[in-house]
């Protein structure tokens, strides 16, 4: 190779970039949807962090067997070890440079890759780190994340933890499509106080969640939804037999089931407007796709999903805020398209299998042009462990700071003040004011 | 924010672009479909360009409510004053950016954006150069504009004004969709003088407004289409009883508006072979998804539809040229597609909610990488005043410059001439020859 | 246009991605999916090259009528001169821009422009050159082009030529779609020595074949499937009635004639299994949409098709690697998602109408941000002629040095060294050991 043209010697256009981006870094951050467990939001070894299912599924794929991965009482190290064998061969993969990321940035990791030759010294010091007192508060500190909003359980106590940091989400997967399940409907039960014998009565279990969420300081409720569901309202009157006929013991059609799920969903939609709760809707996952993959690697998706599915019910709550996640990258135009004619419509974030850099490139674009600056969300973590915030948001600053270099200050001449105040806003602003009750 | 790395040091490529889109700026236009009502073309009052749908749109997706947009008997400078309190809330639109550049092209604005301090002397200074004499000629010059086509209702006179300047079109969706209405029969008769009883006297209903508008030079026929709609041959046979149910006050089902639909439809196509005008299809709007948004801020899109819906159509009229454009996005490969195999499918510019930058690229290079050069129709404004062509056509002229430049100046060698000229073609040429009769 | 700017003063990162293409240029490689037939394998006139369904296609739909392209009885030479006529007219297009490069690199071809100037010239040299003696190796050698993966239909004897350069493939299209025709039954029959009556006789006909194949080295069993099939496994008692049925002559119903197809499809993944053969699935094609269209150039395509249609099948031959091409640029992101989860699922080049270069950047991004890099499958040319190998592999390559110049060694310091090891994996590496056996 030659040495003379090194792209270190950085073009105009590069360096505007950079500045954006370093505005950027500055901000401090709420991360709007995180699956972290307040109880332990730090890691503790490299296996928290690596057994992430991201890194579990992509060595799986890459040909690392289930049983080496889920092996019952696997040492955390033991496990690293094996991930590790895989892991050049995932090298190339967005998801192992948060990886690199984390251990640079936490542990002072400075080579090019984690290999057989150095994961160990690596998974030693990153235990020490982790052992060490404060660590929660240190990463939350040099991630620069001031509060971190989380995903409940329907029947989550709520308790134990500092409510002004990690902000409590209403999570409704269960409810909307588990109900039939003995084991739903009593955990709703000791959640409750209610036996949900009927529609009134399954109603004002319901209520009784939100009482108790919205107590604790819940910023939003919350749920992901396969391709093919379409919300409509259901009459009372069509779910008491279902759920007669479900208490009975008897197993649902799928359309009795699916009346089920639109009746608490839609139930979910009445209490939302009435406790003034954003309603985040995750659209299109189909789970257990793949029966043998590892733990949460199961699920893919049909791309054939629209948000005309969602007509009534945009319809129906004007005065309920729909943050809108979508799965499949192709739905980011429909979403683009409907938020800017739905004022109960906001863009939310970059989700999972949408959340590698060439599609949140595109969207981001995308909504930038054609959303208004205020209903746009810009990104969330979906993390587990709280170490993954840094990388992350990283990866969606220096998008945005690409995509407000070249389509604002370039093309269109603005001030990079102002560039950064529209980033700052779509960063941070945007999830101050939406879920901020 | 550092001055030293200022972005108006230009590249080499940016030059290039720039001197590539100069070419381009050039150029005079025919602008091949827009909504412009020759009576009153160009604007009275900043409210004739902000009252357009994309505005009053977005300001009621980001708060501003309905009411107060659409009040009856609202002044049109009260009416400005209140979309002037959502603008900022819109400044990153790609729409507020033509809003800014119509106001600095034809009225001397000097500001970055228009705000509650600055928009009343822009709205006075705006309606004074308005309402000078041969305004109207002052904005066509000005945008260098040389021809307009228009999108006539189908009982439109088309008298009074220069048909040779505003190219009429015959728009056909209230013949295919709406024939079922009193009104719309009622129409057809007067501007006919013919009652369709039956499918022979609807065809002949049909066949008179093709007369009258070719006789007055009109260039093509257009329709815009949901899309679920599959056009089929339908049997005239077949027709008969339900205009028959129809006429006799009954309501359609689904099945019978759907035969009556495709009858109508399927005629037209006929009359285009007979008349030699090209049918304009505009494939894949829902109207009134959003029934309490803004006057033409109600219709939104599926985006699951194919062109394989148009096959037998496309098959059965090797003889009409069928321009088409595609409201959702991922339906451009499919048209890319389509119009490389089909030689009477062209590609027809970049529709409604495809029409902001992101999008145009993306579809701009794959058609100029697959499709014939010569069927390749780049834009149309679709404006409904004429003071919309000039930023809306500079930003599509600008997108092709930066192809031009990249996929074909540095990528493949081309000289500049040859990339103009292919710039030319598709801007204009095109326009001429496809739609030149 | 000026002169100061020219565009030939590269910037530092095009001369790094420079850099990187002429290093993947060097590469040997094998091409994993062709149309070759090897017992004439490179052409012999430029009608062998401008015959190719690409341009014939092209110039029928830029107008010039199949009658003058398929006249019965063609001289070569005359349809050159005709095919000719038309160039300017697709002068834009990537397939236009391969021709000019193999007429320059095999050809010595200087202009710019193959014309009625000078087409003649260029025939009569092109006609001398494929005239030499070994020009076949000259063509592999220039290309450097190590071993050529064929599409053999499944009755071919596999005789008469190198099967180590020129690599057997079943094709199986014909015994999944067609078996209800008596000429494939025949064909079958006498391939096999098998009378297949039912389903155990149909099994062991389809055995003998992947016996014969796999005796003559063959790496691959291949199909092409429409946009709506949807594999299932068949109980053979339900395949008896539809083959006896069938074979006293009745004309099948479209779901005997699914249930055929499926039963046939499966077994065809069980013999894969068995013989340890991946099975290649070309997803998304509808034969004859353009019933006038020139010869193989009739087919297009609905992209409203997704891989869940495929995850019975997935899940049931964890043992079968199936490489995944899919023609629907929209089907890009399910493919990444389904072999980033899915460990016997990889991603396969880019088929047809998703291979121009817009659509195969994007693709080639994504997959490599997502997809463990050892699944990842970057290319094979589909060449009916060998010709066709270089330019289609330079464009991939460009394509791919930009790539990895971009989100690798820019974006994220990667060394030149361990791009251009990433690149070559993909190119290369990863064909032998998937295909290797």
């Amino acid at each position: 190779m030659g040495t003379g043209g090194a792209p270190n010697e950085h073009s105009m256009s590069q360096q505007l970039q950079d500045r954006l981006f370093n505005e950027l870094e500055q901000l401090v951050l709420i991360d709007p949807h995180t699956h972290i467990n307040p109880h332990s939001a730090a890691s503790t070894t490299l296996a928290d962090i690596m057994g992430y299912h991201y890194y579990t599924e992509l060595a799986h794929s890459a040909g690392l067997p289930k049983s080496q991965i889920e092996e019952p009482g696997l040492d955390p190290k033991e496990k690293v070890g094996r991930l590790v064998t895989k892991l050049n061969d995932l090298e190339n993969t967005v998801q192992v440079s948060w990886l690199l990321e984390m251990c640079r940035e936490f542990f002072g990791f400075e080579g090019d890759a984690i290999t057989s030759d150095n994961w160990e010294g690596l998974y030693d010091t990153a235990a020490a780190k982790m052992a060490e007192p404060g660590w929660e508060q240190q990463v939350l500190k040099h991630s620069k994340l001031e509060q971190v909003y989380l995903t409940n359980d329907f029947d989550d106590p709520l308790e134990g933890f500092d409510t002004s940091l990690y902000i409590p989400c209403l999570r409704t997967d269960d409810l909307v499509f588990h109900l039939p399940k003995l084991e739903t409907r009593e955990r709703l039960g000791k959640a409750t106080g209610v036996e949900a014998t009927d529609a009134k009565s399954l109603k004002s279990a319901i209520g009784r969640l939100f009482e108790h969420f919205t107590a604790k300081g819940a910023r939003a409720c919350a749920i992901s939804l396969p391709p093919d569901f379409s919300p409509q309202q259901i009459d009372p009157v069509a779910v008491d037999p279902v759920l007669k006929s479900m208490l009975s013991g008897d197993s649902l059609s799928s359309d009795q089931a699916n009346t089920l799920s639109c009746f608490v969903f839609w139930t979910l939609a009445e209490f939302c407007a009435e406790y003034k709760l954003p309603f985040d809707l995750m659209i299109g996952v189909n789970r257990s796709v793949y029966a043998d993959g590892v733990y949460q690697g199961q699920d893919l998706f049909d791309h054939r999903t629209s948000l005309i599915l969602y007509r009534e019910l945009f319809n129906s709550f004007p005065q309920v805020t729909f943050p809108i996640s979508v799965l499949a990258q192709i739905s980011n135009q429909e979403l683009v398209s409907y938020s800017w004619i739905f004022p109960n419509v906001v863009v939310n974030g970059h989700w999972w299998y949408s959340n590698i850099p060439t599609y949140i490139e595109l969207d981001c674009r995308a909504r930038l042009q054609a959303v208004p600056k205020t209903k746009n969300i810009g990104y969330y973590s979906d993390m587990y462990k709280l170490e993954f915030a840094l990388p992350k948001f990283r990866m969606y600053r220096r998008i945005l700071a690409h995509v407000l270099a070249t389509d604002f200050v370039v093309n269109q001449g603005w001030s990079e003040t102002r560039a950064i105040d529209l980033g700052k806003l779509v960063l941070r602003g945007n999830v101050e004011r939406i879920f901020g009750r």
